[in-house]
């Protein structure tokens, strides 16, 4: 029922910039976008700039496979930016659907790269559609482009800060023309955008501050929520058109999306997840042999509960390094075995154990069950599920895709009957209180609708969206 | 210094549409495609429809690289378009620039492949763009697109006829929205473009009639200058709003775009070429042994010329069929045996011989230089080249790519030195009464812009263009 | 019921050598195969050596989709072979059974490029086998490299010596050591290969002269049946154990294989197949219109045709160049217009008109019968089909793939029967006396196996093949 | 100076065989190479067949990448092998170095896949070629089917038992016939081999137990060393030639080459490598903060460090997933950077805390010096290096790419020189004893020739080895 809203929101994705005088930026906006590659992996893109003219490449694929020596070469620039692209909705899978969106405009070119999703993009699109203008893809983010040129003005801040005013949504943006770079973030701050330096008179703007290590540039602060930044031959300033009480970042950046070694607004999200882990810790003491964790994402949050509780720390599950390439599509009768090829139980680590296991959310239940039953097979006495952050019961409209919220096991039963379903001896789910706990110290505000259904930037204006949420 | 104009229309085209209830389209446009193939082998493309929603699929490649069967299967659809390109800029050969153009305006989605070049391209654009559109290709028919979706109207024909008014310059359209086909031809009709039936109740759009032979379907009659056709469940109807004193149907179609099975505008282009060697013939008597050609384009006129003058008509000279695919840059020393990889002389046919060599047209020189002395290396005992058209001295504005102005060797110099330069015995070109005898018969008005200079839809606005053709 | 034999040797190849002390050869081996290209279009493969060691590259394809620039820039050496490889049986298209063949042995390297088809393919294995022998491939040329290696000698020359002894069929070979460069011819000639000068020490080997003329090398001679011919730095040097009475040169070389500008054996191919149609003009006169060709194979013969009957040669059928891709598979429906894709035929030369139309072969008739119903479609009157070759009736077993035997028209139907279900108004074959004359001046001995049934050589072992003779 | 043998033998690979009668097992053995895809990353292919011939596909690339729906289609069979390969030298990367070898000897088919080095390859080609055998490759596996074949006998088992005779060096082993599938393990069972049941009446052989695991195997036993193991329609059955007072099973499979999840010879990887962490720490005590690994393959051997210590793990640095993709070619000055692509640290884990890092081993000693520089860039206090092997030394000559001799680190440098290299604050290997004592417990013999130059089953016969080793 939500097909109209999944088939053009669900993305998380990842934006990088820099603007370096002197030198030749691709490689660095690869290696930039290599490590944002967890934000998206379905396509990316670089444009570029030496001053006059905006030349760009494309693809779906991963950074590695879409760009080599021989494209890189092509791209000749001291500005430019970049974009990782992630979609789980078949049709969205094209390769005019890849960003940045590069256009000509009356006052020249444009690229453009977005992370976050906009809650009014029909609205914009019909309007922008009833002036004369033409669609090319299916994102949103073109929506943003044609608000863009559709003032007319040279001055692409204040386009920009007019565009604002009829932006509704999540929105952090790298845009560029020919010579300038800016980076703007929404007014709620709900998707990350960090600012750096980078050498002498070079700045680099990332979704995360890994893609600034990875560089070699030094973290100067993050994008302000509504802030636009510019970067030009005179170097750096910033403008910023609203004042909002509320601050919103998305908590599932901490949760499960960003890298541990990013620091978002001021939180690092090791340290987040860490403490994820001891306030579970503090809420559900269990009496186990070990900690594990279901590998990458719950390892933070069970070495967190492990310090906490005093309950040793090990690894009892490895993570498959090879997957996530194409894989053929198993028989029936193999399907079954899927979970071993990704997540290898070690039988020395389990073998008549007491098992905690902690991993950082649940979605429609039908991995946790099996790898609850996998673990039994490997030996494992009792095995005790932990959830670092509270249930997934809602649906997110501002970027990330929480899945179908139909099958989100969450919304449909209560933690006892999703602990039978899952055939674990516990569960239990970090409470609201303690994760906001793991955050609160950084002063800054969350967007938790996912968690609690309350959504600070309003929801999509259709119909089916409202009685799905009633 | 006409770079800009090279840039962006140096393209001739070929464009296919067909609309057949109950029938799968993609592979009978494919075929179509396949058939116009020698109208541009840079990159190709099919958009098709089953009635609510246009899928496409275009890339750079000839059509039998850019179709497999997989891809085709894709495209499902009773009604569908398709285009061959054709571009020699290096910085257009792009994904990008390939179509159809496929977009998505206020009352749905539209697709459109173009063949020609408008004159005002630039001012179209700049127009647009002062109402806030965007660009996202640098080929001119992103303009007709653009232009049609500003009006805002529902009826698509209401809508070309008032795009139409605007449009300068050459361009034979099919358009397609999700349920209808639309064929149109500009007003002086210089780019051929006919109608074919196809089946029961199916109709078929072609720049040439062999693409309508190709599937087994039965020509109908020219598209004509200035007509909108309109195919859709009621059938086919046609709307024209200008009426012109002067019809001005490229010459160069007959001298050697068109393929010599092909019928434009009430003339057969085998018999055209025929009657061009007749001419010929009568114009340029020679006293030689044997009459041979430059294949494959100069070998209709060379038999014309044969048979008019009773000198026996031979194969002097192989078409490798093999070129025309991705070769590796030869070295320099190599360079000067690449004419005869092209190009293989039989010493059999040639030695001893006093040869009449045809071929349609010379445009720098340096191929028929190499060409004249390797058939004295391989035995001819005198070589005399006739070019069956007039000398080409001017730019095309129309969607023909002549080249390079300045490097067209006969603006720059006469017959009799350009006879010395190729190392001739002789050179004779036809006249232009010569072939417009060639082709009077069929009543219609021809453009022969690049043969005189005169250009009867005029010229782009740019001051170079002026200052060079002074 | 030929399985056997069609599986493993049913193949016409082109092979190239070349030896010149300080030059790069493998882009003059790149533009020697693209001139044999004709020879074999399913794969080909290119070997190189500085002197120490051989380097290789091969794959399945065209010439110019398999080789790129990067490839060929790894390819140093002054001393290479080459191969083009046609091949009609499925099993038989693998990379494996591309060519050369280069292995190691006792006494180091060794590289081969095979022409031909041997008799003895399966004893010879089964012998080699028998000493544990291991094959990798499915192609009789392995059994040719595995039987000089059997020799144990240092020697090459000597070792093919003893290997020409075992061997039976037909073989044109080019083999190269790390240092040395080998032709060898066997001793009926069956497969052309000749001798060029390049430079100023340097030696080229090719199937065809064409090969000599694109690199710009001077054609010195055919290689001797029976002659081993060793190139190094001694220069060359010739050694030959046969003498025979009969030389046995492939006649289907001039009928169809060999491209117009090559000579063999003294014959210019073009002159061989004019004089074939002239030879066909004495016996079988027509009271015909225009005299057409079925392009590209029987142009020249039809051009012979209308020099001796004084009837104009015209051009009534085209031929789509871009056929030889790879193209989709047609529907049922679809599967009765593929011949007009290939052959053109243009109205203007047909319509109200008797035609003779020349065309090399008939193989299974279903091809010409198309023909013969467009060609009246497209307005012919009447329809007299020329064949310039007497009847096919027999498989080849020495090279050249004759398709199943089961299938050939000529061995099941008379000449009155086959014109019968072509459809033409007449039939007429060269005969074989005809045939023997436009080629007899030349001195050569010929194998007409394929048309008498005559093997010089014998046939494989098989007791199919023997029983299918009967 | 060792080139010629880098040449032939860096190489460390993973085999899998399976016999299922009534299934189609080539997806089978695709998820057991993607299980054993850890052992080599360059090349991989599948061979199997339905009883009377045998069908392969292999090339260079990853599992995921060499296989597709399509090419597993192709493979019908039910039995079957297949083979994963690493390579360092650049001219083995070739298609012709993957394995399976597939060939054709005296008695049908065989398909062979190697896992291991020969010492006495080079003698062993030698004794082929003087017979007058033929090589393809460059890789030893091709002399064991030489030698198989060399015999000459129809009994498959009589034959490998003639030939392991002859054979000097490490080798596992999976062959097949066209209906029959041995596995063999050499004398000193150097290379691990293990044997499972896959339903009611079939087979698995695999390097390791986590393949059997991931097809839902049942683990039988290890194969022995000096079997051989024949799987046919008799069922399983088992010969042995020889009887060795020494068993080597290679100790680095323990330290690093192993999955965790694996047991090799009775041993659990993941026990051996938490036990040699543990011993490390008895060897070892440090006064620092925290336990962190390089990961992945440091991190179990931290876990036994912390265990025993008392010392919390903790994660200190993320092992970039994306990694092991082809890399574009950084300039040199973005090098510096690259160990921070791959390993990013985690500052919040180490900022003002003393480190202990747990690593397998040290080559070449580069990348841990950049990892001790960031360590402390991210505020590390103090850096204490544990390894958790005894300094690799000597080369391997069984199967296992320990890198240029010359570059070890450990051959030039003793314990405290290493440490001041790579600027740690302090650095301590595990002793020999304490590695012994790790796997002790098994009962089973093991090679440590890398670690003390103790070469079980001796060394090549090439001088530069040996005067390498003086």
């Amino acid at each position: 029922m939500f097909d109209d809203r999944l088939e053009k929101v669900n993305d998380e994705c990842g934006v990088f910039g820099i603007y370096a005088p002197g030198r030749s930026v691709a490689e660095l906006i690869y290696l930039g976008l290599f490590s944002l590659q967890h934000r998206g992996q379905e396509g990316c893109g670089i444009a570029v700039s030496e001053g006059n003219f905006i030349n760009h490449y494309k693809n779906l694929g991963m950074v590695t496979d879409v760009f080599t020596q021989h494209t890189l070469g092509t791209l000749e620039g001291y500005l430019g930016i970049g974009h990782v692209r992630y979609s789980t909705s078949g049709q969205s899978k094209t390769q005019q659907n890849t960003q940045p969106i590069v256009a000509r405009y009356q006052h020249g070119q444009i690229a453009l790269a977005h992370n976050g999703s906009l809650t009014n993009a029909a609205e914009l699109r019909n309007h922008l559609m009833e002036r004369g203008s033409l669609f090319h893809t299916t994102i949103d983010s073109e929506q943003i482009v044609g608000l863009i040129a559709s003032h007319g003005q040279d001055d692409m801040e204040q386009a920009m800060l007019k565009a604002m005013i009829d932006l509704k949504g999540s929105y952090s943006l790298v845009i560029m023309t020919e010579n300038k770079l800016y980076a703007v973030r929404d007014p709620y701050g709900n998707r990350p955008l960090c600012l750096g330096k980078f050498g002498e008179n070079g700045y680099v703007v990332a979704s995360e501050s890994c893609a600034l290590d990875a560089i070699g540039a030094t973290f100067l602060r993050d994008v302000e929520p509504g802030e636009i930044v510019t970067i030009d031959e005179d170097g750096l300033h910033s403008t910023k058109l609203f004042n909002h009480a509320q601050n919103a970042l998305c908590i599932f950046e901490f949760i499960y999306i960003a890298r541990p070694d990013s620091n978002i607004d001021g939180i690092n999200v090791n340290k987040a997840r860490r403490l994820m882990g001891r306030e579970l810790a503090k809420e559900a003491p269990l009496d186990v042999d070990v900690v594990i964790s279901v590998p990458d994402s719950g390892t933070t949050a069970a070495i967190g509960y492990a310090e906490e509780s005093g309950i040793p720390f090990t690894q009892g599950i490895l993570k498959n390094r090879y997957t996530g390439r194409s894989f053929i599509q198993p028989t029936q009768e193999m399907r079954e075995q899927m979970v071993k090829l990704k997540l290898n139980p070690i039988r020395d680590a389990l073998e008549g154990k007491r098992i905690a296991v902690v991993d950082d959310s649940i979605v429609r239940g039908t991995t946790s069950r099996k790898l609850v039953k996998l673990l039994r097979e490997y030996g494992a006495k009792e095995v005790h599920m932990l959830i670092s952050a509270p249930p997934v019961k809602y649906p997110c409209f501002y970027g990330v895709d929480t899945g179908n919220p139909e099958e989100l096991i969450a919304s449909k039963m209560d933690v006892e009957q999703i602990c039978e379903y899952i055939g674990a001896d516990s569960l239990h789910y970090l409470s609201m209180e303690g994760i906001l706990k793991a955050v609160e110290w950084s002063g800054c505000g969350f967007c938790t609708a996912c968690l609690n259904g309350a959504y600070p930037m309003g929801i999509p204006n259709y119909n089916n969206v409202k009685e799905a949420l009633e």
